[in-house]
């Protein structure tokens, strides 16, 4: 560690408040050890020395963004130091002409967004955490959000990334076009990883035009049927909404809305074309029709409260338990035509283990996040929850999908992904993890 | 042998006319052996049960879908048997409200089109020989095509494949949903591996609604740089081309057009919204606008011409060389700001070599398709074509492209493919292929 410590002078902190804050990520999952040590890396260079000496040292590492990682993708599993890219946060070029953006891994999406606005151009992946989330953890996270109906996840957005291996190799790879076919696609086999086969240290991100203009409409329904049933009357008539969300009656109460489940659906269209896809999506839904919006700043500004689904549940949680209360925000994804059944066997799976469900998602991509909570310290609370996840992937799986959509597998879902894939495909993973990080150096006990 | 001819019957061929038949692609590469068989598998399971006798009996396999590939991908480079995907060519399942399709390897993208367009929806991934290719070989290949500005390529469009990898395991990978994230990304990985890795069984590929409608404009230049530069305005201008295609002047007069460097020029709009998007996209051009048209179909029949290109390059090798013409047509990306500069070199290159060249190209992603010709038995001439590709490679990469954007490396640019990524790179991809096909029955002597 001496040599670390050397290498990095107060880029290298063990100060015990700093290491208790940085063990802790979004999830509820509990770290099994504690940091060693924080490292701030300022170039790919220094990552490249640092991956060396652990491996060389069987060092454990923990790369680390903003830690909003709700699957326990981040949470130590034994003892070994954190890296944080926190002092790597720079755009290196924006190229609009070319549709891309270089960046390093620490800057937040958001303010990445803020800068390309000036250019014209976006970057549409969009998860809830937005504002903090980084985009080497949403790399590694292989995050999707609100967008993904119509833009998918960081799959579709990553064209290269430059990563150090668990061999302390840095690999260039990919691309600065759309197009590219040099090899095998070790692009994609890193961008969902979590940080088990290595450590990016700079994007090629591809970006958008910014829509023209958009259209949007809030709707009211007294059961959760209805709603998602009109979802799928949305998807049957070929509209592809930039973002359809939902929240239930209580959440909706809480940003001030009526109690009601709400859907949030927004379509982004040319300018011009507004009346005639807002006139299409009305017609399409059954709901009570309460808002609508026309443009990109109004669509957005009619979204604004299901942004606040997340505090609208602490809230609701509060009233129940006071400042105990753990929130376990979870995700699965199932086929757009299968959310009727999923909403209602997963109501009926929160009513038989007895656990509060607060029921919202992404509903566009058959992405939904039932959330539930405990108290602090009851064990029997916790168990429960715990099953609650189990049976949730379980409903997912029957219903051909994921017990994943966007938030990973952590060391939450491991036994869960079991469920889902056969063990052939589980050994290859492993084969694969074996050759990027042979000595199983880099965030050992997670996905697989 | 013995075992496969039981196995499969009438469904194993070695009739030396058919062999030979089978034997070659679409490429000028030659195959360094002749096959020992074809064998038309119609299940999975069949596939498994050969591959597995295959890694047995150490006999290398090469699958097979159209062979319509230009660098090389399918042709033998060692004796073994050729695996023909068109005994298992069925679409299974059309979910038009869940985005999916789910497939058989041996459709032909075309056919799948048709098929879906009954459901409002298509498939985007649109190469050059769109009405042969299969989805098992645009897998194998990474297929991209006119579209490819837009809607990207295959890899943005496959959800989930089943594949038999060289063990003989038949694993199935990916989800029917476009959100997923169970464990590290095998199905990308799979596609543009042109068979090395695996031979794909079945499919999930994610479907498109039907654009709503289009506008198009047809443009005639004096030069080609003039062209290029129009291409980089219209991307500043912000406008997201659905397809923008060039030819040359001589191609252009041979399909019946005027003598003059061409552009094709293609957006998909909302009804309604035709006209001011049109407006837009004129105001960013400067060369002289021939044709203009509104709708979808329409737009479709303005770019008819580009379609002919191929033949049309073909006429005009004919007329030099008879019947005796090799025509060799490459893929290069660069990043489309990087278009003028590439075409000015591209040119000074086939001057300096002394070849022909026409070239065409998808210069809405900066791929452009670089053409040229030699006489079958002419070495001098088949040595300066190969210079020429390898010349190609270099301004690609010095540009900041790939050396291929869609056609793959197969065996014709194997070595380029060093050019572009370092050894450690290659050494990570040559340990990916050992996982999956430790033996190396698969497809030998392509990418790695």
């Amino acid at each position: 560690m001496r040599e670390v410590k050397r290498k990095f002078g107060e880029r290298f902190v063990d100060d015990p408040a700093l290491l208790s804050l940085y063990s802790r990520e979004a999830s509820f999952e509990e770290p099994a050890a504690g940091p060693l040590g924080i490292v701030y890396p300022v170039n790919e260079e220094e990552v490249a020395w640092l991956v060396k000496w652990a491996y060389e040292n069987d060092i454990t590492l923990y790369s680390q963004g903003s830690a909003t990682s709700l699957s326990g993708n981040t949470i130590l599993t034994k003892p070994g130091l954190i890296v944080s890219f926190e002092k790597m946060a720079n755009i290196v070029e924006v190229n609009p002409t070319d549709s891309y953006t270089v960046v390093q891994p620490g800057i937040r999406i958001e303010e990445l967004n803020v800068e390309l606005a000036r250019y014209g151009v976006f970057f549409p992946v969009d998860p809830g955490s937005v504002r903090s989330a980084t985009i080497g953890g949403a790399i590694a996270n292989g995050a999707g959000g609100m967008r993904g109906a119509k833009y998918g996840s960081m799959r579709d957005w990553v064209l290269g990334v430059n990563v150090v291996t668990g061999r302390g190799d840095l690999l260039k790879l990919g691309c600065r076009t759309l197009k590219c076919r040099n090899g095998y696609d070790l692009v994609r086999l890193i961008v969902g990883s979590e940080g088990t086969l290595g450590l990016v240290t700079q994007a090629v991100l591809r970006v958008a035009p910014l829509p023209e203009s958009a259209v949007a409409v809030r709707v009211y329904y007294n059961d959760i049927s209805s709603l998602v049933e009109d979802v799928v009357r949305i998807k049957s008539a070929r509209i592809w909404p930039l973002f359809a969300e939902f929240m239930g009656p209580a959440e909706s109460e809480e940003v001030g809305l009526n109690r009601a489940y709400t859907l949030f659906v927004g379509v982004d269209v040319n300018r011009g074309a507004e009346g005639g896809i807002l006139a299409r999506l009305k017609s399409a839904l059954t709901g009570h029709i309460a808002d609508e919006a026309i443009g990109i700043e109004e669509a957005m500004r009619l979204l604004e409260p299901r942004r606040r689904l997340f505090s609208a549940q602490v809230s609701i949680m509060r009233r129940q338990l006071g400042d105990q209360g753990v929130l376990v925000i979870e995700d699965v994804v199932v086929p757009v035509s299968k959310l009727p059944e999923a909403v209602r066997r997963i109501a009926e799976l929160a009513q038989k283990l007895e656990v509060p469900l607060s029921i919202g998602g992404h509903v566009g991509d058959g992405n939904l996040h039932p959330t539930t909570w405990f108290k602090r310290g009851d064990l029997e609370g916790a168990k429960r929850a715990r099953r609650f996840i189990e049976g949730l992937g379980k409903i997912a799986v029957e219903l051909g999908g994921s017990v994943s959509a966007e938030h990973g597998i952590g060391t939450l879902k491991r036994e869960l992904l079991r469920l889902e894939l056969e063990p052939a495909v589980l050994e290859y993973m492993r084969s694969l993890k074996a050759v990027f990080d042979p000595k199983g150096i880099l965030n050992p006990g997670k996905i697989i």
